[in-house]
């Protein structure tokens, strides 16, 4: 259920999702390429559906299920972008959607939740707490546990953005994407390096939950991490699986502070006009950071999601 | 110099600018889609070179001088991003460019100028004062005035956005830009009736410098409105030439109220996940106020621009 996907997964995952999951542009900056020293190829997750990446792997799941399953619904818990593309997913098919959610998460995004016909369960900010409630819900109801990286289904789908954004941008010599569970980070991993070996791939993750930077460093899986940081979206620790697969592909991750993500939302914002979340800022902070390991390189940059509360930014 | 361009001034422009300006992309949103009752096709020119639909008209002016004409350099006098446009398009020539720029512009808007190598000439906030200090630097310097909205050459490259919009979105039926000026509306009305005269055509206005629906109102052009408004891409006086553009072809001007822009932009933010100026967000709000003009049809919707000072957003 957690393994590790294959290539043929993704690709299926891409054929699965294509109905419903948007090709999102890739767009490019004059003025971050002159910062950055290298030619940076945005991938625009936040104009996937749901305003985030999560719609692909959510999306993947919902449609591999075969009808019995699908006719108990699924669920999940998550602190936003997954619930909602849990929710919008199963609407795409008719079933229904359950998300369990920590109480402080993202008020936009618990709205938008809501609005995608999903029921919220709330439950305290603790990785126990939305085990137990998500757990409860099973019970109640037999829907379907898709968690929101720790599942083959969910990773192979957001693989799908390596293949996509290889094919809008096939001459890539590096990749990265922001370190949350881990998820993304390993369905691209996989996808891309089935496709080009010879890619350099990179993680971004906030110091104050840099879990996955500490765990490639110490060789093992580090879980004393008690998340600190503002990047709402990156607070879980990495998977196990997932894991194995930023070793086995050698992704180097680069842990960045708030400040240096909140500096780089606002570049983003304000050079490549696109409304990002913090979360996805932590790659071009990670680049700006560390400027030397992209330095004349041609970058494929993910931008996981866009769903920000304008009435509370972190400037 | 200021004659209404035709449809092959306005292809031979796109052909002009093509080596240097972007074809931006259509994005859509179908939260927005719900909230109007519309299909709309947002045009985003907020991604165009210099964040800003300025730079067709203004590259396609500094191409179309001769190189004597070329070796004197370009002068303006613009709110910020003619002037942008006109700096960065005089660069892709190796020209000078002198942008005379009124006290109170947006200051990152002045920023931005000098970044693209522009010489900053300022003025009093007026007509009168802009036109004075430009006809001074003419003098000066041999420059050649690339008026923001009353030149063909600018007509004709701001008429380009139409050529390419029906061609990313063939079946529209009614397209809406802002007023301003009315470079834009005007260039817009000429290619897009040129390609299918069925097209219904809105402008959009601040109520606080509507002289242009009071001018298509009255059927003579009113020149007596003092702009009040925070739309600073949309203070000037509608052209006379440009007028006569808006009334042949029948666009229909709806003015809309600061805090309706406002509003509206908060929606292209949080929903179209697009960085847009505040002038840019007329288009929307026109929209939501009147929606009985577009309900049920494919609207393309221009968004000019998204050069915004993120330390001083308007909620």
């Amino acid at each position: 259920m957690n393994a590790l996907p294959s290539f043929e997964q993704v690709r299926d995952a891409a054929a699965r999702i294509a109905p419903h999951a948007r090709v999102t542009p890739v767009l490019r900056s004059a003025a971050l390429d002159a910062l950055a020293g290298a030619e940076l190829h945005f991938k625009c997750e936040n104009l996937q559906r749901g305003g985030a990446f999560k719609f692909r792997g959510a999306c993947n799941a919902v449609w591999s299920l075969d009808d019995a399953q699908a006719a108990r619904g699924v669920v999940t818990h998550s602190s936003g972008n997954h619930g909602n593309a849990l929710a919008l997913a199963a609407a795409t098919r008719g079933i229904a959607a359950h998300v369990v959610v920590p109480e402080g998460a993202v008020r936009a995004k618990l709205e938008a939740i809501e609005r995608a016909g999903a029921t919220l369960h709330r439950c305290a900010p603790t990785q126990a707490a939305r085990e137990a409630m998500c757990a409860e819900v099973q019970r109640a109801t037999g829907a379907e546990l898709v968690h929101p990286y720790a599942d083959t289904r969910v990773m192979a789908g957001q693989g799908t953005i390596a293949l996509e954004l290889l094919q809008q941008a096939p001459e890539l010599d590096a990749l990265i994407t922001p370190v949350g569970g881990g998820g993304l980070a390993s369905g691209v991993a996989i996808a891309a390096h089935a496709l080009d070996p010879s890619l350099a791939l990179f993680g971004a993750e906030p110091l104050g939950a840099d879990d996955a930077a500490q765990s490639l460093a110490r060789g093992a899986r580090v879980t004393t991490v008690v998340p600190d940081t503002i990047c709402d979206g990156l607070r879980a620790l990495v998977g196990e699986r997932n894991l194995d697969a930023l070793r086995t592909h050698r992704v180097e991750v680069i842990a960045v502070s708030d400040a240096e993500t909140v500096a780089a939302m606002q570049l983003l914002w304000s050079e490549l006009k696109q409304v990002v979340e913090v979360s996805s800022a932590t790659v071009l902070a990670a680049i700006l950071k560390q400027p030397q390991r992209f330095a004349g390189r041609r970058v494929g940059v993910v931008l996981t999601g866009g769903n920000v509360d304008l009435q509370a930014l972190p400037w």
